[in-house]
C-alpha cells in the first residue's frame, strides 16, 4: 500500500484540529506506515444511546474521513460498555442497561448516519463490551492499579466537582480508564475526540505505554459553535442542524449564521483548504452568495447534489418574494397619509380597496404591518408594499 | 437450636471489643435469632499470604470463638480475590498473584493454627474469589456505582496520604467496597475486625443496605500491645508471642510483660469473665503468680494443658536457679579481691579452681559476669555467684 508523501498528508490532517500531542510523533508514525506499507489506526469513540447526529458531529467524523482520504483505517467504537457508566454525568447514576438488540439497532442507526461521511470499505465498527465485557475482576484490579486517584480526580469536571462537594461515584473514575483501555485492546495509533475529551484520551495514551505499546497520538477536534454563533451545538439549545434535516431546513437554518462564524463552519465542515478558503474571503463576493455555497456544499454531504442546489435556488427565490426590487422609483408623496400614499403610487386601485387591503394587514410600510389608513408616515424615504406590489416614497 | 438468653450473650460477647455499633441492633439480631431458632453469621476476613500467626492476632479468633461458644456461626473468610489489592499498601503496586495451590497450601496452614482456637464444626472456611472472581465488568461497574470517592477518601491513611500526595491507586479505592460486597454476598448478620479495620467493616454495612439487606452489626477488637507494652504486637518488631512457638519459650516470654499488661492480656487472651478478673486482681496474690497462670492458660490454648503446665514449673526451676537464695549468710571479706572472697567464702575449693572459673567466665559479681581474679569489690554489700553456689560479702 502506497501513500502521498508524509508532509502532504499532515498538511491535510491538520486543517480543523484543536490540538495534536503531538505533532511529530503524528509525523513519525505516519513516516512509519508508509515504510512499512501498513495504514494507520485512528480511533474515534461514540455513545451508544440512540444517535441524532447533528453538524457538531460531523466536525469529528470529517476528520475520521481526512484519514480514510489518505488510505488510514478508522475505528468507530461505539461505546456499549462506557456508556454503561455514563461520562461525566454529574448525577451519580448509572444508565439504564441496554440490551445487546437495543445496541444492535442504535449501531445500524449510527451506520445509516455517518456512513454519509465515512467510507464503510475503511471504517471498522466495534463494540468496546467486546474486550470491557471480556476482564475479569484481576484484569481490572491490575487496569485500576495502573493510575493515581490524585491523577483522575485532575480532569476538570471531576476536580471542580471534587471541590465544591459534588459526590464523584467510584465507577465515574472508571470511565477515563476503560475509555483508555480501547486503545490498548484497539492497538491504536492516534485517537480523535472533542476537545472536552483531551483528559481521557491521554489516559489512553498513558495506559498504552503501561501495557508495552507505542503511545497513541491524540488529536482534539474544537467543540463546534451552534447558530447563535455563541454556546456549542447541541439539540437541547435548539442551536443546531441535524445531519437527518430536509434540505430546505438546512439551508435556511444555515443562512442565519453570522459572516463571521460562516468562515469557522468553512473550515470545520467543509473540504476546502485553509489557501481555497483565504481565496474566498479577498474573492470580493457578496458574502450572501459564499454564505449560500457554504450551504449548498454542507447540504451535499448528506444529500444528493440536484437537491443540494435545488434547495440554494427555492431560498433565494423565497427570499426574493419578501424583499423590495432594487429599482423602485422614487415617489415623493403629496399627502404623508398611508391610504393617499397608497393611491398616489398605484399600490391601490381605489381608496376603497386601500382601506380594505390596510384592514386585512396586507400592508407594510418599512416591513412593519399598518392597519390604520389614516396613519401619516414620517418625514424620510419609506418602502411601501401591498400585497404583492412595492413602492417607495419620499415625504 | 436454642440458645442462652439473650442478655447473657451479650454480656459474655461485649468483653473485649472496643466498640460495637450499634450494641443495640446486636441485641436485636440475637433476639430475633433466637425466635427463629437460627444462628447468627459471624464474619472476619484474613489475608491470603502465608499465615504465621501470633497472640495480636488471637484477639479476633477469640471472639469469634466466644460467638462459636454461644451456638453461632462464624465464617473464616480468606481474602485471597481482596489479596490481589492489598490494603493498605501505601506503596501503589499490586501483590504478585498467588496460584490456587499456593492460596490452599496457607488455607491449611491457617485450619491448622486457627482450629486451635475456633471450632472447626461451626467454621465456615470461604475464599472470596468465589464470588468477588466470578463478577462480570458490569457487575463491578454496578457495585463501584454505590460508594463515592470523596467518602472513600475519607478513611483515615487515604485522607493522610491524599493530603500528603502520596500516590493512591485506583484499584486501593476498590478495596473497600470489595470487601464490603463480601457481607452481601455472604450475608452477614456481624463482621469483625482490628479497629484499623473500622472504615472497611462500615462500608460493608452500608452496601448490605443498598443490596436490600439488613446491614451487619460492626465489631472491633483492640490491636494487641506487644510484650513492650507499647506498640502493637508484630513480628517485625519482635514483640510477639507466636501461637507455633515452644511452652517453655511462651512462658519465658509473657513472664517479661509488666503488670499492667498481664491485666490487659488476660481481659483479651484469655476466657476468663470481667468479675473473675476482679476477683484476681483483689486477691492479694504475688503478681509474678498470677502472671505465671496467665503464662500457663495463654499456653494451653495451643498446646496440651501438661506441657503448659510442665512449661510453667520449669520456669519457676530456672528463675529460683537464676536468683540468690534469700538466706545467705553474710562473710565480712578480709581481701577485697574477687579471687581472695571466692576462696574465703568456699565458694572454690583452691586458688587454682578460682582462677579456673572466673576465666571460663562463670563467676559473677551482683549477676554482671567478671574475668579478672584480681578485680576488688567496691566497698558495701556483693553477691557472688560461681556456678552454682551463691555467698553474700561484705567489703
Amino acid at each position: 500500500m502506497s501513500f502521498l508523501p508524509v508532509d502532504e498528508q499532515l498538511a491535510y490532517l491538520k486543517k480543523g484540529f484543536a490540538e495534536i500531542i503531538r505533532e511529530e510523533d503524528l509525523k513519525d508514525r505516519l513516516t512509519a506506515a508508509a515504510k512499512a506499507g501498513q495504514p494507520i489506526r485512528v480511533k474515534a469513540g461514540f455513545d451508544p444511546t440512540a444517535p441524532d447526529l447533528h453538524l457538531g458531529h460531523t466536525v469529528l467524523l470529517r476528520k475520521m474521513k481526512h484519514f480514510q482520504d489518505l488510505g488510514h483505517t478508522v475505528i468507530f467504537l461505539i461505546g456499549d460498555a462506557t456508556g454503561l457508566i455514563g461520562d461525566p454525568t454529574g448525577r451519580n447514576t448509572l444508565r439504564p442497561p441496554m440490551t445487546r438488540d437495543d445496541i444492535n439497532a442504535n449501531a445500524e442507526t449510527y451506520k445509516a448516519q455517518v456512513f454519509k461521511i465515512l467510507d464503510p470499505a475503511k471504517t471498522e465498527v466495534r463494540f468496546n463490551y467486546d474486550w470491557l465485557g471480556a476482564m475479569r475482576y484481576e484484569d481490572i484490579i491490575r487496569l485500576t492499579s495502573k493510575y493515581t486517584v490524585a491523577r483522575i480526580l485532575e480532569r476538570d469536571d471531576f476536580s471542580k466537582r471534587y471541590a465544591a462537594g459534588t459526590p464523584i461515584s467510584v465507577h465515574e473514575l472508571l470511565y477515563p480508564l476503560a475509555q483508555g483501555y480501547d486503545s490498548v485492546a484497539l492497538e491504536c495509533d492516534v485517537e480523535l475526540g472533542g476537545t472536552d475529551q483531551k483528559f481521557n484520551l491521554l489516559v489512553g495514551r498513558e495506559l498504552q505505554r503501561d501495557y508495552g505499546q507505542p503511545p497513541q497520538i491524540v488529536a482534539t477536534v474544537p467543540l463546534l459553535e451552534g447558530l447563535d454563533g455563541v454556546e456549542k451545538m447541541s439539540k437541547s439549545k435548539g442551536n443546531y442542524v441535524g445531519i437527518n434535516e430536509e434540505p430546505a431546513v438546512m439551508v435556511k437554518k444555515l443562512m442565519t449564521i453570522s459572516d463571521d462564524l460562516m468562515w469557522r463552519y468553512f473550515e470545520l465542515l467543509t473540504d476546502l483548504t485553509i489557501p481555497q478558503i483565504n481565496e474566498l474571503k479577498n474573492s470580493g463576493q457578496n458574502p450572501r452568495d459564499i454564505k449560500l455555497d457554504l450551504a449548498r456544499r454542507i447540504v451535499a454531504d448528506f444529500h444528493p447534489a440536484a437537491e443540494a442546489q435545488a434547495a440554494r435556488d427555492q431560498w433565494l427565490h423565497d427570499v426574493s418574494q419578501g424583499q423590495a426590487p432594487e429599482d423602485l422609483p422614487l415617489t415623493v408623496a403629496a399627502d404623508p397619509r398611508l391610504k393617499q400614499c397608497l393611491l398616489q403610487t398605484g399600490l391601490a386601485p381605489s381608496g376603497s380597496e386601500a382601506d380594505r387591503l390596510i384592514k386585512a394587514g396586507a400592508v407594510s410600510v418599512d416591513q412593519a404591518v399598518v392597519k390604520s389608513p389614516s396613519q401619516k408616515l414620517e418625514p424620510g424615504e419609506h418602502i411601501l408594499r401591498a400585497g404583492k406590489k412595492w413602492a417607495r416614497v419620499s415625504v
